[in-house]
């Protein structure tokens, strides 16, 4: 089996030119790049999230096998929980103001006790699983929507119906069509007064108006952001870019995280990364030697 | 049975006076108002940490029980793993930077995982087993320390060796005169650069100075702490009351939080307190009930 990888620094086209690859390892593929490997079977994704481009590239191929990896489920899990009690808690006003000798949020109760909650995971694959494994362990009412009506779980088509009776709502969805939007005014509106929305998974699975106008006016209590609606488009721009176009900043129920959740470049996280890799490449391995086998038995 | 109520702004004796009393509710009791209660068999103080005070004045009294309630075991365990998450993530210097539009701390990977993690519960009491609990739900590896050896737990006699294999320390001790700045310099170094420590318990459980130190230095990677070593001592100096003779609100690795474990006043809690008092109170009736027949009986 030939393998071909490629960085963030080079295009497939200058590694793979040329060349007979079985497995391309990349995360945007172009139909270009495609063209230059030579006999080629899987193109393996090498983080969780498969972007729109490369699927839409994949899909007039339907040979080539698309895979990603979920090395960073665990380290995303753990930030949707982090984001969830910093915001639950209010950690971000009441660290702000014990820094200047304020201890007054001492004195004005507020916030989500976590096993009193009723936890909603919209999304209960690799992290929204691990999320709701420990909610469960923190005595709260857990309950998991996926696309498919899995036994145990609900749908989306029973949102209406759910949110109602949803403290805390951790949106753990991929995003594509079908989940664009898919919390919007509408669904806010229907959580109870007070509660705490958590996303880690892509800013627009939450509608950005929606969102500041809930958390403005107090319908929302908090919420813990991990990702947004507008990135750096440059190492240079990495300094000043806000990330939405409504100014998040100015308000106290946000804590506002710089999409960390995948935890890039830990050591813990690389060595995940690269077992990970390994395990499917091995899998591959042997499904493409099966494969060759069989076309030399005939 | 007589059952005897002090709140926050009576004394025992303008409620107790001459009255027969079996059971005390109270935090702070004085020897003039144990004087006032006839026939006392038990003293409840209706929180978590016994006042040193009261437990000098009771331990001249042994014939009178001493009880107290962990009505707020379980929002203190929350805040400890709240403030756990918070600080190994480095959630509030992450916000301060999204708040101005930095996303510098996304290309600067920091921090713990906690699935990676080597977490040293010192105090494996009511709350302590709880933090246990949900850590090991994160599949972090949890050693506790208990005053007492019992079969799978160690004593702080095993600190020297337990601290250089601990990432993350969670203090829930009691303070008393055993475990005053039983987290000092030494302790600390002790622990690898870059660990990380909780404290939930009291603030002199850890030296103030080794502790603002190592914060310092670097050499503890982050803290979370809700406890301190200066209180406002009125309702007037709650908005200007330095936690600490040092400046912890100059440092970036520490989250501050104004001892809010127990989530005093919120809903849940003071609903678990009752609960708590009505279950000792109820206990005790039967007991003292059972008293009262046995000496019926003679």
């Amino acid at each position: 089996m030939e393998l071909c990888g490629k960085d963030f620094s080079f295009s497939a086209g200058a590694v793979c030119s040329g060349l007979r690859c079985d497995v391309l390892v990349s995360g945007i593929v172009t139909e270009n790049e495609l063209s230059m490997c030579q006999g080629l079977s899987a193109v393996v994704v090498p983080y969780a999230g498969i972007p729109d481009r490369t699927s839409q590239v994949l899909s007039r191929h339907p040979g080539i096998q698309l895979h990603s990896i979920h090395h960073n489920a665990v380290s995303t899990a753990e930030m949707a929980v982090t984001l969830m009690l910093a915001a639950s808690k209010q950690i971000i006003p009441a660290d702000r103001s014990m820094r200047k000798g304020d201890w007054t949020p001492r004195y004005s109760p507020q916030g989500l006790i976590i096993e009193d909650s009723r936890i909603l995971v919209l999304g209960y694959g690799a992290i929204g699983s691990r999320v709701g494994t420990i909610c469960r362990a923190m005595g709260a009412s857990v309950k998991g929507v996926r696309s498919r009506k899995d036994h145990g779980f609900h749908t989306a088509a029973d949102l209406t119906v759910l949110l109602p009776e949803t403290d805390i709502l951790i949106v753990c969805l991929p995003l594509n069509d079908s989940t664009r939007g898919i919390i919007g005014k509408k669904e806010l509106d229907l959580l109870p007064r007070g509660a705490v929305l958590v996303n880690i998974a892509r800013g627009p699975v939450v509608d950005e108006e929606a969102l500041f106008e809930s958390l403005s006016s107090g319908h929302l209590g908090a919420a813990g952001i991990d990702v947004w609606y507008n990135y750096p488009d440059s190492e240079e721009s990495r300094e000043s870019t806000p990330p939405s176009r409504f100014d998040f900043g100015s308000i106290n129920n946000v804590v506002m995280s710089p999409h960390r959740g995948g935890s890039f470049g830990l050591p813990g996280i690389e060595r995940r990364r690269i077992e990970h890799l390994a395990a499917i490449i091995q899998k591959l391995y042997f499904s493409i030697i099966k494969d060759n086998s069989c076309r030399n038995e005939y």
